[in-house]
């Protein structure tokens, strides 16, 4: 491999940085306050430690997963990630190209730069992962029902409420960089639907809640996951709605609230209350493809990464994408095999010291 | 916003450190010895872990509080600071417009460079938090007694002793700078009053006990709280002796001993035993909404921040102050959005990892 | 002693960067992806607390040890380093030089850049220790059987299979400086057996098993160690398997996987599980002489040094890795005495804190 | 206070560096190996954290000690440093003239490069401390004795007989340096005693045991310490043989060997070992009053610095060590005062958090 492209998943940030505007890079690596909750999201999986198992049989070994029925090349998915056109000019279709390419799961974010349906264009190939699509609620329940119609007809196979951002966090770095959306980009889906709330009171009045997402099962027949739960007691209540399908154990990368617990330390907790009642994915701060393992060891169906597809993506378009996902599977599929693995399946929190 | 103006609290610092003279940078930013309990006061606030909860009603959200019979906006208060007339020439007045201004409770330290009766008057408008007037033992009983007269005339609704001083702390990088207050300004509430004991052993026989807080309580009707104790024996001997209305858990910003405590360390240990006995205030390293929060789910029932008023009071003088309390405040709003609290009330232990 | 000479076990690694080529560099210091295991082997063993003793008889005092009715001048061993010829024009040859000179066993890499037949005629010196030579395994047992066959020939004592690495792990400094094995050298004991697989899937296919083990067992009168255990139960299946005898804990230098636990880590757990059934040795970040003497304190019989050996080497050859051992063995001494042993055995658990 | 003058302990190190050749330099400030003993000397008395007590009486304070019926006007002694004419022409005999002034007691070294008589006549001084005389052992028992009845005749009150030293530690930065002792020089007392053997056998051969202190006891009616014990069961082992009438809990300021436990470690293990039995005195990285204060808490009766006489000495002759001595003095009278203690009597374990 030429040691010019980028070896690792820091590589393509260091790229990134160079190739994007002061202000979308804030954006895209900043995160709220002091970022306390972003460091810890990396370092939380670092320090982990593996104690791997050795001379088990490796033949006939895979990376492939089996979750809630449907069965993936990986268990690596595309977390849901605003305005991508901002990091290249073709955006979320670059991003689910590649996708597409590598048989990753692809998140798209309700506030996509690129179409919904041309973003399922891109991913109509063989052996492409599935699209889901991620739903921020919206102040008027209508407004919230016509995203999860557009999203039914362009074939999304899952719904993704995210629940733990009903107002912006205090993102420090993206207001001193004078962040705002460029001209020519925007949130498609979002076009023509009423605004936000402008004031923080009207903001929180709109809020879902667990009435909201009843409602919401009502609704669509999709599946639907929740995003941002950290707390046992809040995927217990998830479990017994009866209304959820999966969880994605998140903190929204560290953009919301700084100083959350990190995901790695809220994932073997979260786990354990559940003992499998849903299939759980975790987001934040996983960059190698050891996080991958320690999070399938610490109750994980699946990991997304964030960040690192829109610094692919800066760096390379689709193909950057596409690299960034080779790396981090390949890494895993070794990472498996010098634990002693032959499967995901085989992968517990034994192999943790 | 503008990206020039301050956007937290750690900004002011930065701004304030432009504009005081190095002794009063020194004087202000400083504290005793090597300066470990100043930064154990900040890193112990941010080394404890949020655990949110999501999907909870949040309508009709509200930072008030209600402590011991007083009903106030948010839990900020000013702590006191000595002399503020070396940070901006309005010093204390500009202080006290903008605690009134946002509604916080202002700590007047005996130490003023302005007149409580000026003070007071500032805080004179609708809407303002209260003005309560802290008090330093003096050597003569009379001497004290003549400064809680001039805070009762003025109006001032708490008197709040300051017990953790007896002895001036080693202040290494305030000694290094050569500071001395400078001509023009001296705190204009000891005019008059005999000066200090100049030996240690003598300061030592003029520092106040127990007999002299029980003293004290007879001498007015004014509820009266001690400023200082990190200790929980210390609490209990407080809620014991019946003249104490409510404790300020303080380490005197890292101020007089090194290597003490922090208040984040101390303030569950005091809120444990006392069991609700005393409404609890904290200070120290205050610097985010989140601490507040925190500090409310560790067992206060509001904080006070020292160095940050005087640091936005050089920035900008009032304007400066009230957009510190501003930023603070919202910052708390959304935390305890975040953490899917209503209201203050809502915060328990149960937030913290 | 000369301040120009190396005064300690860093001082030959910061000697050879100024000699190595910066590829050579990158292979011989650099380790897997964020190398936190290269760092944690180091830390760990430094993060240990001696707890000496006093006033105990020194007279007499040695550092020679009995290891599986071995005995040894010394407890520090060579381990396997691959192709050393990058390091030095006499490459193993010279190192083998150093450790007859200063009587420590040496572990002969397959990979080794010198015939085995010439490194074994340069430790047939009087007072010299063992040769033992590593194997990796080769995906056709009967070329792993010329490897062993060569080795039997040559007198090597020991066999020693390394099992902790079935696939090349992801260095990431390696392959930045585009590293290659320079023409004209190479791993000579492989030159006519067959490439190693290209495809993940057949490697793992062709990687060794308990099963292969057995085998191997079957085929040779030479005791057979394990090399890069690092799990408990893996210990104790070597144990019970009867065809192991001695385990090398080590995890590759950390150059394998990244973020498995250091050997200062795994080593008591492993020596707890044996309880003496098999004798240890330890690589991994041993630099001082109260390293070796924590590394006995943990269960330890002997401990191995890799990266020491090939900076020495590049420094100054033959001379460089005696004077590397001389140093070593006598920190060592001064270590045992002041901790108030008379010999090796007579370190216990009861010297940590 | 000058800014110009030192104000804390750490000043007088910035001094001295200045003053001193890098060979003296680096033999005074220098440690064993890796230095990490010396770091953790220094950075465990910071990591204690204390728990202040409040509105206590504070009239009649004192830092006036009792040890064994030894009463001392604080609990700061000189801890024995080698060759001190290194730092300053007048050598111990300036230390001493200071030791005098500031009622410190002095433990002079057996290296001493003034004469024990001459360090005897500065001490004669109204309010003087105690001088104790610190022993190596020597290779013969004559000469042992020799240097005993030299310190006896020259009115020593107390032997203090070195025992984590049988060997000279492995003191890289001092062999960097090159240093030599220079000519002009030299340790006074050993003049015409055999020197020291020249191998490590031979060293360890003659190194003292439990029998020899035994031994040692017979010939003399001065109190006996003994200075380098860090283990709990060599500190029972003492106060069991009924020779030993105090212990320096030492570890020789981290010069011997690199990586045991740092003595605030040490200290209240052995001081719960030994339940009152002996008498302790700790040293090693105490450099402010609150660390006085928390050795005391921790058992101690009284602490000895190093390195810092020679510092203030290199700084500032003897006005150095006296100033020095007060700062030292005055911090600790100021922690006690502020944490609620009238006098080291009522400092205990309860102010430690």
């Amino acid at each position: 491999m030429s040691p010019d492209l980028p070896l690792n998943l820091a590589d393509f940030e260091a790229a990134a940085r160079e190739r994007l505007s002061p202000q979308a890079w804030a954006y895209f690596s900043g995160a709220a306050a002091d970022e306390h909750t972003l460091a810890a999201n990396r370092s939380d999986w670092a320090a982990h430690r593996l104690l791997p198992r050795v001379l088990r049989p490796l033949s006939g070994s895979s990376t492939a997963i089996n979750m809630g029925g449907l069965t993936l090349a990986h268990p690596i998915f595309l977390a849901p990630v605003a305005c991508q056109r901002m990091a290249h000019p073709e955006g979320e279709r670059a991003t689910a190209m590649a996708a597409a390419a590598q048989g990753a799961g692809m998140i798209l974010s309700s506030q996509s730069s690129v179409a919904v349906e041309a973003v399922a264009a891109a991913m109509a190939e063989p052996g492409a992962g599935p699209l889901w699509f991620q739903l921020y609620w919206q102040a008027q329940r209508e407004a919230t029902l016509a995203l999860v119609r557009r999203a039914e007809a362009a074939g999304c196979q899952t719904l993704v409420l995210t629940v733990d951002a009903p107002v912006h966090g205090v993102r420090d770095r993206e207001r001193r960089a004078g962040f705002e959306i460029p001209p020519g980009i925007s949130a498609v889906h979002l076009a023509g639907l009423p605004p936000p709330p402008d004031s923080l009171t009207a903001l929180l009045a709109a809020a879902p809640s667990w009435d909201d997402v009843a409602w919401l099962r009502q609704q669509t027949r999709l599946p639907l996951w929740l995003k941002g739960v950290l707390h046992a007691d809040d995927a217990r209540q998830a479990a017994d709605s009866g209304c959820v399908d999966g969880l994605i154990i998140s903190n929204h990368g560290g953009r919301t609230l700084d100083s959350t617990v990190s995901t790695a330390w809220a994932l073997p907790r979260v786990a354990e209350a559940l003992n499998g009642r849903l299939p759980l994915i975790v987001d934040g701060g996983i960059r190698r493809g050891t996080d991958v393992l320690k999070a399938l060891a610490l109750g994980a169906h699946a990991v997304a990464v964030g960040r690192p597809q829109v610094f692919a993506l800066a760096d390379d378009g689709a193909m950057g994408v596409a690299r960034m996902l080779r790396l981090l599977r390949d890494e895993f599929a070794i990472a498996l095999a010098l634990c002693g693995c032959r499967s995901p399946d085989d992968v517990s929190r034994a192999l943790l010291a």
